[in-house]
């Protein structure tokens, strides 16, 4: 069991970095309550780098609801056994005054890609996401970090805020990792009841309607969509928050498809909101 | 005379790094017309680092008003023969487009110390100034910035974006450089007029009146502002936009002084907008 380094304070991530010149450094963000799909981040930050830093926090900003902050699961333990099998260098599991002392007052914003899908019915997360990472990037000073294509908007929104504020670093999209019955890995599943869970894999199967559809021949997305919506609404429990055809590269809503398409979805099942999305090229 | 290199793109920049990885880097940002200001934080920069890079970018997001921007001086040819006197290692003189492309869309912002003096005067120069400069930052990757402290609230902004966003830089605060007569030095005095020059050593001058005030024992704000408004007042091409006494750290005005205080002005010579300020402790 590899004995990593766990680092509290920002000044032990650069004394680490202090410590490790000229290597090149993986990056995981992480919100903790791992899962495979943050796993299969970590592997491949393992695979391409010298070194492996895995961050661990829930961050208060990007929650535009205080109850989904309080109930967003978190497990320390588990998620230290479940990094201690990878040969990472650095955890680094600030408390919350750590990065954000009382008199913190600056924010990071990506404007126009963040008005549509998550942005939109998440007021303020995404800036909270920009802000946060900015501010890790400045500590972890990474080559490459790594992210799961579940959050896609979330991707698109990163890519922009590296390419705009000139950080040099190079973002690694890995493909989102899901249950045997189609459900997106997400930590917040944990808070679904065994119904609900087995409810939920409808969303893979609805996307993959779409897809089947837009393979075909359909090009109206609106008729997509409906479809889409219809194949969720045979669960009882989900409620739909939206579905949506939209331009991969810049997120503008479709009607007519053409190009790389985004379809993405936000569904609650009771409390838990749950997203999933597909890529595709017509 | 040292043969700097230019760069005009940041890959120019990105390339020039990685030819000298492990070496302490010193940065000088400008917007050009240099003068003996910028050169100070030259000289210090140089005997501070192993190497120095100075940018100048007439930045258009810090111009909250058009035509300042335009007419804000520029004379590249001289900026460059006076930092060929100094080992300067790289010049990164970027066009608008390669800061800016057309699809930029992310800023930086510092909240509540930006409301005060130029932050109320000039709504979005910050905005500019921390965004710009974050971008410079990422690009120019250096351990030590430059900034003269005629800026004074810049200076301040700066310095909490630095802290706020965790980037590992040490900003130094360098002293205003004045004229003879007293006048900071600024690339917007050669837009004034011989006879506004002479008169504006007036500024100086009522901020000196106001610390010997300070010195006798005056402690009421508004009195001291009110002595250096009407010692300003005895130049008749003036026009106040502001004068304040504000807490130097996080900015508030004050109504009773204390402590380490910021007085700081922003006065109009016929189209000229001339800043300055003194640092004192009581």
């Amino acid at each position: 069991m590899p004995n990593h380094k766990i680092a509290k304070t920002i000044s032990c991530v650069r004394d680490f970095q202090n410590q490790n010149p000229g290597k090149s450094i993986g990056f995981v963000p992480t919100m903790g309550y791992l899962h495979e799909g943050h796993l299969s981040l970590v592997k491949r930050a393992v695979k391409e780098n010298d070194l492996v830093i895995v961050s661990i926090f829930v961050n208060p900003k990007q929650f535009n609801q205080g109850n989904d902050f309080i109930n967003y699961p978190r497990s320390v333990k588990t998620d230290l056994e479940l990094l201690s099998q990878y040969p990472i260098d650095l955890v680094f599991m600030p408390e919350n005054n750590e990065i954000y002392p009382t008199d913190f007052s600056s924010k990071v914003k990506v404007d126009k890609i963040t008005d549509y899908l998550e942005g939109h019915f998440r007021p303020g997360h995404f800036e909270g996401v920009t802000t946060v990472l900015a501010k890790l990037f400045n500590i972890a000073r990474p080559h490459r970090a790594y992210f799961g294509q579940k959050d896609a908007q979330q991707l698109i929104v990163i890519k922009k805020m590296v390419a705009d504020l000139n950080f040099d670093i190079e973002i690694i999209a890995c493909p989102t990792i899901r249950e045997k019955n189609g459900l997106a890995m997400s930590s917040r599943n944990a808070r679904l009841s065994a119904n609900e869970r087995d409810e939920a894999k409808i969303l893979f199967q609805a996307l993959m309607k779409g897809k089947e559809s837009i393979l075909k021949g359909e090009r109206n997305s609106g008729k997509i969509e409906a479809l889409i919506e219809k194949t969720i609404q045979e669960s009882h429990s989900a409620e739909i928050e939206y579905v949506s055809l939209n331009d991969a590269v810049n997120l503008a809503p479709l009607t007519e498809i053409q190009g790389e398409i985004l379809i993405s979805l936000a569904v609650n099942f009771g409390e838990v909101r749950l997203i999933d999305n597909i890529l595709l090229k017509t």
